[in-house]
């Protein structure tokens, strides 16, 4: 098993944190990574009969005025688990409550260089909530036609809504909708 | 539209850089946010009649020992453009040349923070490359058989691998495979 050895904080953000760690691997040899840290994040696909709730909203990182994507959020809550996190931001951003939660996938979203892993939920038994935060001002809910699924597929460029968005086809193809 | 109006660098190791870029937005109003520049990245599906070629290596930012992941690379070689990025990692990464490539889908991998785009292709046609690279010595080549690629989605925890993945099954379907 490679094994941490080491691990050094060279810069910290107000977001981003820069780590030097280092490895030794089985064979005894050392490595030294820059790692960029990351407290995790969730993501949901919550849809009713005739709807799938998606958001659009400025990414600046990567210079998009309005990128289409799942409801989500960093685990930045101490003492917050994943699902209470995905509740709150499902809440927060979209107005929504649900009351069947399911883990759909886990995965890193750029092993090479980042810690980022994140976990997909599919949520259904919508209601409305009241939680719509205040934060979140340039967030656009987007009510998507269900029936118009491969349509956000195509126009998805998030890694995790895409991944979120696959899964979900394949569930509703075995599902025979 | 919104426009970048400022971008200093403020830390710079071997891998990461982080920026703080300012923003203003249709409304005039203004933001500075947190970017981990990266210069993007290419990730390819390569098959032939029985087997997919994938790789386990160690992800030390995730502390993962043998991440199952698609042959891939960062866009890194000045000049050298993104397809033919994707032929040299897969000459050297799994020892294979192809001669039919298409591009499969384009997606930032986390536009909250960084910068990364990856382009992922599908790559037929496959035969043997002599390039295999020294640089990759903790790189494992993994022959995946192709009828077990519902495990290979199962198992798999990359991001970009999931949706090439991922979109590679939905193409076979339609192929009738």
């Amino acid at each position: 098993m490679m094994e941490r050895i080491g691990s050094t904080t060279i810069w910290e953000g107000v977001v981003a944190r820069v780590r030097i760690d280092e490895f030794r691997y089985p064979d005894g040899s050392t490595s030294r990574r820059e790692v960029v840290g990351h407290p995790g994040a969730v993501a949901v696909v919550a849809y009713d009969e005739r709807s799938l709730y998606l958001v659009r909203q400025p990414r600046e990182a990567v210079g998009e005025d309005a990128l289409l994507e799942l409801p989500a959020g960093k685990l930045d809550v101490p003492g917050e688990s994943p699902v209470d996190c995905a509740k709150r931001e499902l809440a927060e951003e979209v107005g929504k409550a649900a009351s069947g939660w399911r883990e759909l996938k886990r995965f890193y979203t750029s092993p090479g260089f980042a810690e980022e892993e994140v976990i997909v939920y599919l949520a259904t038994g919508l209601e409305e909530a009241h939680a719509q935060s205040d934060e979140e001002e340039r967030l656009e809910v987007v009510v998507w036609p269900l029936e118009e699924l491969d349509a956000a597929i195509d126009a998805c460029a998030d890694a995790k809504s895409l991944i979120g968005l696959l899964l979900f086809r394949e569930l509703r193809r075995e599902e025979g909708a």
